[in-house]
């Protein structure tokens, strides 16, 4: 420990540690599933001991909910804080959807949209780590259909379009690609999804 | 074994036997993940002897090719077949989609649709399970956009529209209302994509 000369906002060697640990095991999730996620497993990916690591997170589940808000902590620093900067909310649901792409084609994690994939591991398996990835997957969606109603509000989208099926309708394209481009390693997913993004924005779109 | 009086096409009691336990192996891998499947764990599910299933299977790698084959059957029974009988390419490519929704409504499948559950669990392991995946949905997709351009031959749909982008964009609504309803279960995300699929339906439709 380092604490005294801790400058304001700097972690503390255990709390760089813990999230060192926790970004290692957000990687391995998208790889081995957020259910083949256990405690002895990361021990042995990271090089660390079993006890080492029981002294972190006391159980697999636990080991789990940390790592999901891990991954939803990289996920904002990477597509939506970059985005929210926009001028306004059509450039920031734009900016949104274009950075999700980059996130996936960038390899930050090597098993494309770690959400993506947790969804389909662990959406027959009720409980708490079920819980909060519908969650998060919840509050994106719902965060989409935000900027599209506040896209409406500042007369930049057709008012006629209903929100929640227009985010739909984008995240759709979202999730596709990283899907064609896990299994094909394509990038033209990525060619494929941007397109069909700037048609249903087009369609929305006021054309003054 | 009733060989004596074997009607055309009637399966044998042992390829009858092959086909429930293939079929349970099918609807337990949309739970426990396509890679989760073992000889073990199946014996168990079905109340069968490891040893006897090894005599059918061998390895689990072979009870897991096995399995997608029978997926693939039972998907072109339900989704595929049904709608090559309707009358012209595009009333074909509006059943074949709309059949998939029903496919995955209907519970056949405890996970939903076998594929996109399958493809999420392997599309980072390397291997012959995989490339079975890989290539199953690399066939629907060209399937897809075949029926496209053969609607576009015969003058129902815009030859402007790129057959790869329309049918990308077709099967993204079919995977993202897979992914709603299993984390949901909403019956909603039925009715969003079956919306989505009219307009971009519309959209590439020749107005007379």
């Amino acid at each position: 420990m380092n604490s005294t000369q801790k400058p304001r906002r700097q972690r503390s060697d255990g709390a760089r540690s813990r999230q060192a640990i926790l970004e290692a095991s957000a990687r391995l999730a998208t790889i081995e599933g957020l259910r083949g996620l256990s405690i002895g497993g990361l021990a042995e990916h990271i090089g660390m001991s079993k006890s080492g690591l029981y002294a972190h997170f006391g159980s697999k589940e636990q080991l789990q909910l940390a790592t999901i808000d891990t991954a939803a902590e990289i996920f904002n620093a990477d597509v939506v804080e970059p985005a929210v900067t926009a001028a306004d909310p059509l450039a920031q649901l734009t900016a949104m959807l274009e950075r999700f792409l980059v996130h996936i084609s960038s390899g930050r994690f090597p098993g494309g949209c770690f959400f993506v994939s947790a969804a389909a591991d662990v959406n027959t398996q009720p409980g708490q780590v079920r819980e909060r990835i519908a969650g998060f997957q919840a509050a994106w969606l719902a965060g989409l259909a935000d900027l599209i109603a506040k896209a409406q509000s500042a007369g930049d989208l057709d008012p006629g379009e209903d929100p929640e099926q227009l985010a739909f309708e984008l995240n759709a394209m979202l999730g596709h690609a990283n899907t064609v481009y896990l299994l094909y390693g394509e990038r033209a997913a990525f060619m494929l999804a941007r397109h069909a993004i700037r048609e249903l924005l087009k369609r929305a779109r006021i054309t003054a």
